[in-house]
């Protein structure tokens, strides 16, 4: 029953009453959370006999541990946080919680739910290709600066100094080596033969071999590079690893690609690189809360160096759909009391995005 | 010598009198007209004795042919037009019109320089990658929408109908399978897996079977495309090539990205196929002449929905460089009465960029 009147029933109904018809005893509630995605694959789980909650998108911990009550599975599509709070009050009927997407700890106290006896499950690979074309764009976009040139008839540059370089003249920093971060390196090497150096916990040999690019620790990696580009897992071990001691060793000019989240980056020292010009540009696809000083520093003194999109990179209809039918797939069995291969938890090696 | 107070003597030099001591005689002027490429390359053609002349940007007919006097090469990297009168007025000392770039024939009379023995001479090649590189990210832009989602912290769409999809479920139309047309096929298939097929003069048989496209007629391209590329050169033969009766058969929301000269598509077919949604964003770069009606009402009216740049898509420092020393090539070798392999001339078979 809905708790809120921005509650929908995706299945055009609101008679709670008129639903076991439709495939025996409610099995449970399932809410499901975010914006974007086709609700038709989420039919799967009402004909399977679970109710499906939509509320509305930006939810507050008070308003997730309301949607929560009685729910037995969390299917987190949205921008929220479910707490340890939110989920602890859950916990008479929680089973899981199928996160859409890779950067699970962001968004879900991973460890809270260990505690729990909640299951955490993520949907890795299904949006690797729009991560990384997304990516590639920026990329383009910011080295190209084709953003500056929108509305123009004419060139608005005077001198050569102004002219970008293409990307083939350019040293491009890949930090994280995962399945997205090696599908960026092979479209940088393979379609734009880019120079691609990249940092990573583990040495990756035959990646080096196959598409021709070094390995750097972090530091000169920073240096090396003309543009940036980071692509690991927002975790407690990579929160601020885009650090002062990273990032002072940037040269002047640099470009900074963070399409991973933006807690990779430590928003201080981004700040102090602005300054000093060793970062010119910061791109970025989500962005440091709203209540953040140090984000708020950001983007007065340097909002027009900075590109700014609201985690969109992984919202192709296609991945959506991949990684929506995989997260109904993970409710499916463990609501069976089946295994799923995409469980996750706080103690598991978390593989790079 | 100066003929107005905006023309500065690279050299650094104001007096006329010092120039012969670095050379021996002054062989004659050189006009050289555009920005932002490096004057640097262009000190060659002073070692060997010529005086260069480079008036602000923009100019005129009137502005022109004034600069022309007594010029024997004029390099041509700006926006204006050489026109019959202008190359006439010129007649008695100019040997060479150098264009920087490959789509000469929207910038220079080549009819009427070749009535007036004046050989132009292009560029081919010098852009591919830099043109390529940039239509590649304005697909990448457009059909991800990208520049929309500037400014956000959260993804901005609230259905699954909105959200973009990936390349590898596009079909992108090709017109023109010339050296640009074939390097954006080669990026498209290779790096992302889009559908490509084209539509050129002739047939391609070798890259059709290497890259795995099809060939279509223009009309046929047009409808299948989910995005339409126009990459073919500027000139009568290609002027409103992109007609009705090609965007008349384009399905609903296709996005038309136009990376060659905007004359190649007809402006009032244009308004029509946006009038009616079937072209739902139009990518440009440069645009029609500012006094253009239809290209005014096509800014008036679907302002929204066109992505305009200023004709920058060749415009990197490589490119550049290349170009500036290509056309720097030319001109010694057609003054000196050297035969030069990028001479071209209105009869000449003109090839697709």
């Amino acid at each position: 029953m809905p708790h809120t009147d921005v509650i929908t029933d995706i299945s055009g109904h609101n008679d709670v009453a008129d639903r076991p018809a439709r495939g025996g005893a409610v099995k449970g509630t399932i809410l499901v959370t975010g914006t974007g995605f086709d609700a038709g694959r989420l039919k799967l789980l009402q004909a399977r006999g679970y109710d499906v909650r939509q509320p509305s998108p930006l939810l507050t911990e008070e308003q997730l541990t309301r949607e929560l009550k009685d729910v037995v599975a969390y299917l987190h599509g949205g921008e929220e946080y479910a707490t340890r709070a939110a989920l602890e009050s859950a916990k008479a009927t929680l089973k899981v919680v199928a996160f859409l997407g890779v950067g699970y700890e962001t968004f879900v106290d991973v460890a809270a739910a260990d505690d729990l006896k909640i299951v955490v499950t993520s949907t890795p690979g299904a949006a690797r290709d729009s991560v990384a074309t997304f990516t590639v764009a920026q990329i383009l976009n910011a080295n190209l600066r084709i953003f500056q040139q929108f509305g123009n008839r004419y060139p608005d540059w005077d001198s050569a100094d102004e002219l970008p370089y293409e990307l083939s003249a350019r040293n491009v920093g890949i930090v994280g080596m995962g399945v997205i971060g090696s599908r960026i390196a092979e479209m940088l090497r393979g379609a734009f033969d880019a120079n691609v150096a990249y940092y990573s916990r583990s040495r990756k040999k035959r990646l080096e071999r196959t598409l021709g690019m070094g390995f750097m620790d972090l530091p000169d990696l920073a240096e090396w590079s003309d543009i940036l580009v980071v692509m690991v897992p927002g975790n407690a071990s990579t929160t601020s690893m885009i650090s002062d001691g990273v990032l002072g060793r940037a040269r002047p000019g640099t470009i900074l690609i963070n399409t991973a989240r933006p807690s990779v980056v430590d928003p201080a020292a981004l700040y102090a690189s602005m300054k000093a010009d060793r970062v010119r540009l910061a791109v970025f696809d989500g962005f440091y809360g709203k209540d953040s000083e140090a984000a708020a520093r950001l983007l007065r003194d340097f909002g027009g160096r900075m590109l700014v999109t609201g985690h969109v990179a992984s919202h192709t209809r296609q991945a959506m759909d991949r990684m929506l039918d995989q997260a109904v797939a993970s409710i499916e069995n463990l609501l069976s009391g089946n295994a799923d291969r995409y469980a996750v938890g706080a103690a598991d090696r978390i593989p790079e995005p």
